[in-house]
């Protein structure tokens, strides 16, 4: 299939041998690339019950069969792998040169396994890979490494993903840095990354990248280019980027404050949402194959971190650091996240975290004692920045909130794990559920744990006018949005323009059809969306999860929301058990949420190895 | 012997294998260490007529027996190999940390054969050596390798010596540089590094070094600090360092100018000399282990440079880019020591070619059409930085200039060489032998080419006493001062101390004793010295020297200096061949320059491998 080379580098670093592994045509048209072709290869090369951290874990870096290909957003990947976070299935997504660089160097993606008895990391070209000593860059940020690794190349364009010392010390929500600003940022797949002593992967391709019809892609560019210009949504996406999340969500209440105790802030307007952070915008920045630039970059111009320049912050960086722990102070905002992007940490997880332990401080459940020195309060900026490092580097009390916040609340006792905001381990974004029961049933199903990215809380319940406070059809709209972004997710373009533009998915069957000269329609996708999300499930089961872990905390349920248009509102158990019913019989699994024999053999996925 | 422990680390950087030499005790008191040992060894070692910049070329570090024991001056190293710029016997020295822990890894010197097929540097310690990859450092210059390398050690204190760009693009008097502002400075090391695809060396000992009798050598320390304090010179050399040089050679007429044209520049004065380097000092430096911090840091302030810091410059710097050059902005000097220290490179010899280029220029030999655009005229500082940066990358006509002077001269032709200021292809220092016939001598027969450091041109001419202008008793004045440094160099002490406070070898046969045990007198020293002379004129005819390449260049024999106390004086050959045939009588070297079989039985050096 053109675009889709099917071949990729397989790597065992414990015993320092590659060799390439060939995905079939069949393969591509019954998992795509991407999340579907990752969840197949995961099942499958995965022990049952692997420690996450432990060398037998599988690190698979895949690009989709759009990437490199003009596509708008097609210069994805994703890293899939057991999560340290979870202990479930991750799909952590990024965009990056080096999924351009793999397809140029011949490579759909990249599987390792085992862990080098040293530092290392991996240069990739045509002519294979080499295992390299990284002792030079062990214990350097993301920045550092990468610069240093851009010169050894004589800056040459290639592509980078390394991890910060975030990885290197195991932090389960450390994240894999790309072109600098780009992370894949949840689940902790920069932990697995360092589990394997694996500091980064350099990859430079000089293979032209094959299209069935180059002229229908361009001629395809044009007709979005066009409807992106005539896209009111798209233009102000263009203007102000994600920042603008932060007006709908603290609009529709659902803006989390003080560590999701509030839905609303009115201090965060015009400081740090979308009229504050473009007053800061130096540039405007897009990844490549975009032409719908949402991205930007702004700089600290006075006060203690005057200099700094970041490509962001987005909405969640704003939200978590944000309003979530009453900060209004964009430098403060932009340094935290130059701060988590340097040392590699997932800004959503480190911002949630640190909201959590000031709620404790405030609740007096923790004390300067017990984390050895280190206060802090809602609002205090310079003990949140000092957070950061400490978890980073796990010095101090960093060990404990290295772990997470699932982790740290059990460590705090006292009921704190009412207010520990997480599914499954992995930390809510900044989305408050209670004013979106929707998002709830998304957080409480999504197979990584509390995710913003499958089905994106505001699309319907603030701007698409289903009403929020209810549970009637949520469960038929979340597998929509899961069904319709696995898509995206697996050819591996980005939901962005897609949703800006907007782009359906008969616009991506097209620019199927003109890259692979394959016709598949709207109801394929679906089918193969089904039966992506039902192998995950299937790989989640096995890996112990039951319906117990499909939950949320206890202040989703139980805590009336104090404030703002959802005021008084919460979703209570019933609810949520009566939308996880729901949604578990319209993907065809048990309610227990495994996928019954009917719902495996119509997806092909009979003869898999027995749940354990 | 006490801290000499006899045992040296062998490389082989083709086959990647390394082992231990051990040197005998006999042989520490036949040749001491440093660069007799080095004579030895290198004698020994490399095969006859061996290409310098070829794998079989040998590099060795070595310290002496003195080194990491306190006295005064001894963190000092040696590089020996065979030059590629003069392709004969090259000794180039250092201070630097490396030589302390290289001790204190139980290591007395280290040996490197052969080429590694990629770049790679060394990682040094009691376990023995790993041979590591480079590619991370490869390209970088000294600095920011050094960085690297510092940091990913955490910082620890470790010595390293390390090349920039101009030892990896062979640039043939690429230097070694160790804690940034040192370096083994003349004869290209750095180059037959490079050849060898070795970046850089990083050793980090934690032994204790033994020393015979401790308290001895700190009753001696206290002796000559207290001498220090009382020396007008020592005061004087520790307040201003070696910018105090400028202020005794122009007043003696021998400050080379506009490419030793003249030998006396007034605007020199406080602006590049003594005081006006004296304003920019912003602290005192000293060597590990010695009380005369003969060395300072200096700041650029303002202009295009602002910012710049650099340990120095010393004198030489001054001279061949102050003086020699027409240049009396201490910044732009300060900024070409910088420029050359990053991109390692020698800065007399680089000094000296620009000087050469410039009167080339001056004289209408040569023209920016020929050079790429390239225009350096005498005082234009901005020109001569460019022409740095050129030749460390060989880029354009940097790849002549690369070569040295005695190449660039043949390449322009036209009489160029009467100017062109070298022996044996090494470029002439900052002293002016027509103000100092002595000096004529020394640079006419120091087996490394135009050296200034077997004998400081003007201990005696300038300030002993001795009538300059001269030939009488010249050779026997050089030939004791050769003994005697020969001595400090094989100890492996710097001579500063022993110049300024001053200190005889009868001192440092007491820190012998002191040190080791052991009794040697000043008469034993003395004919050791004469044994390295002996053996390394011996190694230089066997590479095809004879008396033809004891010369110097036309414009010191036969052009009268036309300003300053010297003026209208040059040496003549009849002069140079007196005093050299009266120096070869004196060395027990027949007319030829060959060593006599009865030279040779006295000092042990009979069976040797026959002169070929």
């Amino acid at each position: 299939m053109k675009s889709f080379c099917g071949k990729m580098l397989e790597v065992d670093l414990t015993s320092g041998k590659a060799k390439n592994i060939l995905i079939s045509e069949e393969m591509v048209k019954t998992y795509l690339g991407g999340r579907g072709l990752g969840a197949r290869l995961l099942f499958d090369m995965l022990p049952a019950k692997t420690e996450p951290l432990s060398p037998k874990n599988v690190l698979i870096f895949l690009t989709g069969p759009l990437t490199g290909t003009m596509v708008p957003g097609s210069s994805k990947f994703v890293v899939v792998t057991k999560s340290p976070l979870t202990g479930g299935w991750c799909d952590s997504y990024s965009s990056g040169r080096i999924s351009l660089e793999l397809k140029k160097a011949g490579y759909d993606g990249l599987v390792i396994h085992g862990r080098s008895n040293h530092p290392c990391y991996l240069r990739i070209d045509e002519k294979g890979v080499q295992i390299r000593e990284a002792n030079l860059i062990w214990r350097k940020d993301s920045f550092e490494t990468e610069r240093i690794l851009r010169e050894s190349e004589g800056n040459a364009p290639v592509g980078i993903s390394s991890i910060g010392p975030a990885g290197e010390k195991l932090v389960r929500f450390a994240c894999i840095n790309s072109d600098l600003y780009r992370q894949a940022g949840r689940g902790g797949v920069g932990a697995v990354m360092g589990s394997k002593n694996l500091k980064a992967i350099l990859v430079k391709g000089s293979q032209r990248i094959e299209i069935h019809d180059r002229k229908e892609v361009v001629a395809l560019n044009r007709l979005n280019h066009k409807r992106a210009k005539q896209s009111q949504v798209a233009q102000a996406r263009m203007k102000y980027g994600t920042p603008l999340t932060l007006n709908i969500t603290h609009t529709g209440g659902i803006l989390p404050t003080m560590n999701f105790q509030y839905g609303t802030w009115e201090k965060a307007l015009e400081k740090i949402d979308s009229i504050g952070v473009h007053k800061s915008i130096t540039a405007y920045k897009a990844c490549l194959f975009c032409f719908t630039h949402c991205s930007f970059e702004t700089r600290i111009n006075e006060g203690k971190y005057a200099g700094g320049v970041l490509e962001g912050p987005e909405y969640e960086t704003l939200g978590m650091f944000g309003s979530n722990q009453l900060i209004d102070s964009l430098p403060t905002i932009i340094q935290a996240n130059i701060l988590c992007d340097q040392l590699g940490m997932d800004t959503i997880s480190a911002g949630n975290i640190i909201g959590f332990i000031m709620e404790c401080f405030e609740k007096e459940l923790l004390s300067s004692k017990q984390t050895g020195g280190l206060e802090i309060r809602f609002g205090e900026s310079e003990a949140s920045l000092a957070a950061l490092r400490m978890m980073a580097h796990r010095e101090g009390f960093g060990e404990i909130m290295a772990n997470g916040v699932k982790v740290l609340a059990n460590y705090i006792g006292n009921d704190s794990n009412r207010f520990a905001m997480h599914v499954k381990g992995m930390e809510f974004p900044a989305y408050e559920p209670r004013g979106a029961f929707g998002s709830g049933l998304s957080y409480a199903v999504s197979p990584r744990g509390a995710c913003h990215r499958r089905a994106w809380p505001p699309a319907k319940e603030i701007l698409g006018g289903y009403p929020p406070y209810t549970i009637e059809g949520k469960a038929e709209m979340i597998k929509a949005l899961y069904n319709e972004n696995g898509i995206l997710h697996s050819l591996l373009v980005c939901d962005m323009p897609a949703k800006f533009i907007p782009m359906s998915l008969d616009d991506y069957s097209q620019y199927w059809h003109a890259v692979s000269g394959e016709s598949v329609s709207k109801e394929d996708f679906l089918k193969i969306s089904e039966r992506i999300e039902t192998l995950i499930r299937m790989f989640n089961n096995r890996e112990g999860f039951t319906r117990k872990d499909d939950f949320l905390p206890y202040r989703t349920l139980h805590e009336p929301l104090p404030d703002g248009p959802a005021k008084g509102q919460c979703i209570g158990e019933e609810n949520l058990n009566k939308m996880i019913d729901e949604y578990y019989a319209l993907r065809g699994w048990d309610a227990s949420g495994i996928p019954t024999e009917e719902t495996r053999r119509r997806y092909g996925l009979l003869g898999e190895n027995e749940i354990q």
